[in-house]
């Protein structure tokens, strides 16, 4: 997580997206390969090397991988393999919890072999025990060899509208459901200070949070009641208009801020390419390029929000 | 979902749970594959040869699978293949959850394709929408084509300590946040039986819940709010002497009660191998017969208290 921070501090705060299905490539693209999932991991590799300069961090989903059977999660595999190998932090977006031996499986699935990632996400709804076996590979940070540090990300405040179903539900002390969750992120971060000589202050623990962009003030309230968390920060790029929200999440601790279809689909909305489009003779060039484009645009509206909205 | 109902009705209410981690094989058996994850399949295989007759059906935990890697994955989905193709209903449990475009995604990845599966696990924290890409292909079903038929279990109330720390948690309104998921899997149920001809009082809807094993008095409540709903149950066998409170929550619908550790690790408490398992010479014969004595056991015990309990 702290290197993910300096990444950011040095790249800037964007997370490319890598949720890259197969539908996010112009047919004619498409078909030049012997599968869809090869399709995508020529695509993933060019993005990576395209955008790397222009962003913290990218983000793999895995859904999409699984949508494409074992192959999908041979590329899937590819990918991260990719992103290590260049020393970039990544997030396997995999949203995984589950009980005693089972959440230790799935640890022992994404922190190490074939699936290896330095940063998952991890869903808390069946307790804060269920964290417990993710926390024990954090706790192995702090060496020198950067490729074996792992933290991850709890779902705090997602951005869908049904996060009032149980996320944002008030309990009988007034309050929300989520804040049961914050307050133990908290804990967990001071045990880690204690333990694992984390600085509270400086520099954040392993243990992360996801924050969708929201609205302004309760952006301003999350961001002032969690002062010392890193937030994954989901919702900005293909919904648009909400840059001033993610300025304000990342305030503090600072975050990271994902675009995901807004990088992947560039290509759809750039004007010029429409010629080429409507012909259906776009390249895989053709779309990187328009990716790239929407990165480094990103960055740099992310990077003035953050410096005009940071609370 | 009813298809399930009809096979525990007819072979027992035992569910057997494949969580097969190769660490639940003696080493002697282990060491004559060529690899963990081919172990684990043969394992299966015979398992599932072994205890078919003593079990509605056969639920996978993909946690482990996903643990060995690609390969792992592979073992996972030759062992869907081999349930499906003898017709037995199977639960791949992975507890996914995500929203719009990542929840259909997952939808995709495990009711069609390498990982197609029959009944799948759901975790609801990121709320109702979430759980809608996954009742989509719910909707489908009704035709006389079984293996096409699909159906869901929602996590409502696991058999963890901290199931506490959220589910159990209460709102200001005096409810419980379980409750609020069990609300609206009630509301799920009215949805199909008006839409799509199931019969609320007697044929259970494709939205089942996971309940797991805990305190006979809750297991009596929770029967009786929810009398209309099929519910997976853990929290049975390996823990131990949770008969009594399977055999409450398999009144009313029904339900079917998983035994993970307890089938697989049979044979390490079998008096008769003993002495084999002292001088390392346990075939996988060995073990299977071991497993398939304790699947019978726990489906005999299982039936006579669902008899005596079911409330």
């Amino acid at each position: 997580m702290n290197r993910l921070q300096m990444a950011c501090k040095e790249n800037g705060p964007l997370c490319v997206g890598l949720d890259t299905s197969p539908n996010y490539l112009p047919p004619e693209v498409l078909k030049k390969f012997a599968s869809p999932a090869k399709a995508v991991l020529a695509y993933n590799t060019e993005l990576i090397n395209a955008c790397a300069k222009h962003s913290g961090c990218f983000k793999v989903q895995i859904a999409y991988y699984e949508a494409m059977g074992l192959e999908g999660l041979q590329t899937y595999v590819e990918t991260l393999k990719l992103l290590r190998e260049k020393n970039i932090p990544v997030i396997s977006d995999i949203k995984r919890g589950d009980i005693a031996d089972t959440a230790s499986a799935y640890a022992k699935a994404h922190f190490s072999g074939d699936f290896e990632t330095d940063i998952i996400t991890v869903n808390p709804y069946m307790g804060f025990d269920t964290l417990q076996s993710f926390t024990e590979y954090c706790k192995k940070t702090g060496t020198s060899d950067f490729a074996k540090e792992k933290s991850i990300f709890v779902l705090l405040r997602t951005s869908n509208p049904g996060m009032q179903d149980i996320e944002n539900q008030i309990l009988q002390d007034g309050n929300h459901v989520l804040d049961r969750v914050g307050n133990h992120l908290v804990e967990l971060q001071k045990f880690f200070a204690q333990n694992y000589g984390y600085d509270e202050n400086e520099i954040c623990s392993p243990v992360g949070a996801v924050v969708g962009c929201t609205e302004e003030q309760e952006a301003i309230n999350i961001r002032n009641m969690y002062p010392n968390i890193f937030f994954l920060i989901p919702g900005y790029g293909a919904q648009g208009g909400k840059a001033k929200i993610a300025g304000t999440l990342l305030g503090k601790a600072g975050g990271t801020v994902n675009s995901s279809r807004g990088v992947l689909c560039a290509w759809k909305k750039s004007s010029a390419l429409t010629e080429k489009q409507e012909a259906g003779i776009l390249t895989l060039d053709d779309i990187v390029l328009a990716a790239e484009k929407v990165a480094l645009d990103s960055k740099t509206e992310l990077i003035e929000m953050a410096g005009k909205y940071s609370v």
